[in-house]
């Protein structure tokens, strides 16, 4: 199954390499990056990642949205979020990392879900659509299809998440072992949460 | 400042973009990516990187050396080696993450100094030059202008207490609050040592 993930100029580096770390290691998952035109794509971190464009993505895969400084201005650009209404529709999973459930959220996808986001701009993210049940403490939300994490760090914890759901604890930790990372795995536990 | 981010086939992802997360939050370091000829690069998690030729690194930069299964391969590649050699010789710091750190030691550079590495390469990194110092519990060894860490997201931990050494606690808590990180702020606390 391919993993669709999309990429937009000013992303946050670390929302997309956590969880392509974790979900680049399962073998059953075959990664692609994308953005809605393809062709160079720079991270804020300065990261140049070659991607092609997004009407080459799997329909019925699985979406990785990262967040960061690029969504501010990509809940109001309508080609994209036309696309990214027409992937996530259709996507088996919907995967999201910080200020990417914004984008989400601006699809009208979430709406009626639990889903969360960055900590430090959750007033913002909550204010691209009220409708979204606003989940203020978690490390990461999981409703139906789609999978929601806190800031960029916690994406990581989330895709151990992710496929300890699919495959099993026993994957998960597997892969946690071999990255040597101490896996926050209770996604209740948010370690930086202000009750709002 | 610049920051040299040294790339190659089958490089791991993670070990490069967790450092360079925490590095690409300072504003006084500029990042830049590069490879032995230029061109994209593709991790083994298929991550294809833009990057430019080592020969425009700025020499008296910062190094980082990521690990990967790459490295096996690289330990052998006398061009790629002496190139490393030349550029780690005069850069101001090298750091590398897990098995990068047999890449520095291949140089020569590392003799008599302390280092680390991933615990599970841990005896093909101690034969690839047995005249280092290898610690073998360590999350990241600080010796001279070499930080060595160890497997994959051990880098994240080192590359904030290098930003603690550099610039002070308070700056390297900030950007891993911006992650929602939580920091393994002790260099000598390995949860995944296995006393050798």
């Amino acid at each position: 199954m391919d993993v669709n993930v999309l990429l937009f100029s000013d992303f946050e580096t670390l929302d997309v390499f956590g969880p392509v770390e974790v979900l680049g290691s399962v073998k059953a998952f075959r990664l692609r990056f994308l953005s809605l035109n393809g062709g160079v794509v720079v991270s804020t971190q300065g990261v140049p990642v070659m991607t092609t464009p997004l009407c080459d993505a799997e329909p019925t895969g699985i979406l990785l949205v990262p967040g960061g400084q690029g969504t501010r201005l990509l809940v109001q650009d309508e080609p994209f979020l036309k696309r990214l209404s027409e992937l996530a529709a259709v996507s088996s999973f919907c995967l999201s990392v910080c200020t990417g459930s914004a984008l989400l959220a601006k699809t009208g996808l979430l709406e009626g879900h639990n889903a969360t986001s960055n900590k430090k701009a959750f007033d913002w993210v909550r204010s691209v659509n009220p409708l979204v049940q606003w989940i203020p403490c978690a490390r990461w939300v999981v409703d139906g299809k789609f999978y929601t994490s806190s800031g960029v760090s916690a994406g990581i914890d989330m895709a151990l998440g992710f496929v300890c759901d699919r495959f099993g604890r026993e994957t998960a930790e597997t892969i946690a072992m071999a990255m040597e990372y101490v896996w926050n795995d209770d996604k209740d536990n948010d370690f930086f949460c202000v009750e709002m």
